[in-house]
């Protein structure tokens, strides 16, 4: 059979047509349906953002208005994974209690067994708002807090900040939130991605493609840099250190530093632009600058030393710690976002789905090697 | 940047280096490390075959004992994981319920923070064993029988009946899901496989791995498939209808075959070879020959009229149905095996890993498409 060998890590290969997301890797250009990143984060919200990879173009006053409603609607979690997530021991990271609370809503949703193009629209709401919920409800049942119901007359990220927090959120916050959940709602083939295409072109389920995606975007390569960046800037402040001299010191001594870099921009990642300006906005207001000088100083050092840019997750960083959150949510707040991307995948996937199976090439021992009787093994 | 487009599905694409397994799709040749899937049906045993694909060669009688004495060791479940499963509804599915429990695990398992190589094959060991007692127990949890605590003088097929049935099995029935254990433990790249390297390239855990592993190998593209052709031959059963004649209609109405067809071989699947021998032994053995002779006229005629041949799951449904398994009970039966290959492709990815991240070709609105107000819009 002919092959072609691909650069590791599929690097380069085109292994899907979407319609989803553009992305210019040289020119710095990230587009969701064709409109730039910058005028969503300036001018949309999550919701309308999370219509537009679900359809395709913007929704209309009504059509918005139904979406939010829905969306709204779906925050509910059956009484059983509640207590699932009670029986959790305090112990459990919060991507792993996503992960398998998010595979055990399958058992709970009445469409689990309808694969078809609108059950899974339907299953897509639901899943955007349980995923936020489980994160939120988590957190509060491992510190031995009350958990708060939905307010459905929130949007979806100052429902979030609500249920996490019991207090009703600053606009301020709120808005930080929902344009950090717009730039983190799609990338394209990004890895929880791919992985959500693999498992979802068996024909499995949604649940089961947001579960691997999940489980994805849980490493330090993928998601997980968020929360490595902050106990970066953590560390260096309770060293007292200076950030550049603890940066060169890490790079002399070969470590890799978290936030820096992308496998596709080759510039700035635009995302990194947002969230370079909100650090630096909530850290003047908050009259607490510390986390984004100290950032912008490793993020100039490491430019002009390594000629590596931002990413994503640098900013993000010191962002989510101005807005009071606990380290450990980090990538869950990823993931509360990104699943609209998720689905907006499984759904183009299946709607032209072909098994994803490539091959490997063989470097093992040769064939045919023999088995032999184990008393005669060396 | 430089791409290029591959086949729909990465058909013919090399994602990976790997020394597991080979494969030869025109001449009808699998071998784990170099060693013909003919031989290990016939000559080992799931244990020596795991350690095989763990390690790269066959153990002495010295690793055998110790690896033997290991795996029945980690027959152990946290009580926490057993309760969990006690509140999972009877209507939740097996393949579900086994995404969620293994997910749960790393709750519990001590080397969960560690990704290194040795604390991933101590995992693979827990993996191994708990995958399978997952099953067993749940099935009888669903049935309201009581749990079979395990059996550790008892082999990993052996040990499996006794927890899933509650009596002694008889030799040939646990050699002969030790031999469908061998055939189905690995198959280099395929979708499940894929989806466990996709996840472990983030530098996510083992666990991560696994669980979307599962949530692939349950579509009916991939391992699904054999619970999908039981269904037919029990559909066939109760209709009271000719075998050839009620495919032969489904082929006329478009619908797919269940366990035909296969993307890497273009002939015989060798694993079918051995299936279809046990699966005509068990009928005659027990005097029920009926699955059998039914699989085997459907082969025939499928063979004959669209030059497909049987895979790996056409003759696991009869083979599964003269064990007295219930039918969705097959694929979890196909996890508990794979799972060896599954571990073993996660260790090697992360012993030379990169991350897994393709491209995508947009073919969606044109860039730039402008945001618009909402009242602006049609």
């Amino acid at each position: 059979m002919a092959t072609a060998v691909a650069g590791k890590g599929l690097e380069g290969i085109v292994a899907a047509n979407s319609g989803i997301c553009w992305i210019d890797g040289e020119a710095g250009v990230l587009a969701y349906r064709g409109i730039d990143i910058h005028e969503l984060a300036e001018r949309s919200t999550f919701e309308e953002t999370t219509y537009l990879l679900w359809n395709g173009r913007l929704p209309n006053q009504l059509a918005l208005r139904e979406f939010q409603a829905q969306l709204s609607l779906a925050r509910e979690l059956d009484q059983r994974i509640i207590d699932m997530l009670r029986s959790f021991p305090a112990s459990a990271t919060p991507m792993e209690v996503l992960r398998t609370a998010v595979s055990a809503l399958s058992f709970y949703d009445a469409d689990e067994k309808d694969n078809s193009h609108d059950a899974n629209v339907r299953k897509s709401y639901n899943l955007t708002a349980q995923l936020a919920m489980i994160v939120a409800i988590y957190d509060r049942l491992r510190k031995g807090k009350e958990i708060i119901p939905p307010d459905r007359s929130l949007s979806h990220a100052g429902n979030f900040l609500w249920m996490l927090n019991g207090v009703k959120p600053s606009e301020t916050a709120t808005r930080t939130l929902d344009i950090a959940l717009i730039l983190h709602a799609d990338h394209e083939l990004n890895a929880s991605t791919f992985a959500a295409r693999v498992i979802a072109a068996t024909l499995s389920d949604i649940h089961s493609a947001v579960t691997g995606a999940i489980g994805a975007l849980k490493g330090p390569l993928h998601g997980g840099a968020n929360e490595a960046v902050m106990r970066l800037l953590l560390a260096i402040d309770t060293a007292g250190a200076d950030p550049v001299e603890y940066v060169k010191n890490m790079l002399a001594a070969k470590h890799k530093i978290s936030g820096f870099g992308h496998r596709v921009y080759k510039t700035e990642d635009p995302r990194a632009t947002h969230l370079r300006r909100m650090s630096e906005k909530l850290g003047q207001d908050a009259g607490q600058p510390k986390w984004f000088e100290m950032s912008r100083a490793i993020e100039q050092y490491v430019k002009a030393e390594k000629k590596l840019n931002a990413n994503v997750d640098f900013y993000s960083a010191s962002t989510y710690a101005m807005l009071g959150i606990d380290i450990d949510l980090y990538t869950p707040i990823f993931a509360i976002s990104r699943v609209a991307g998720w689905t907006a995948h499984v759904i183009e996937q299946l709607d032209d789905n072909r098994l994803i199976r490539p091959r490997a090439d063989y470097i093992g021992p040769v064939y045919p090697t023999h088995w032999v009787p184990v008393e005669e093994r060396g």
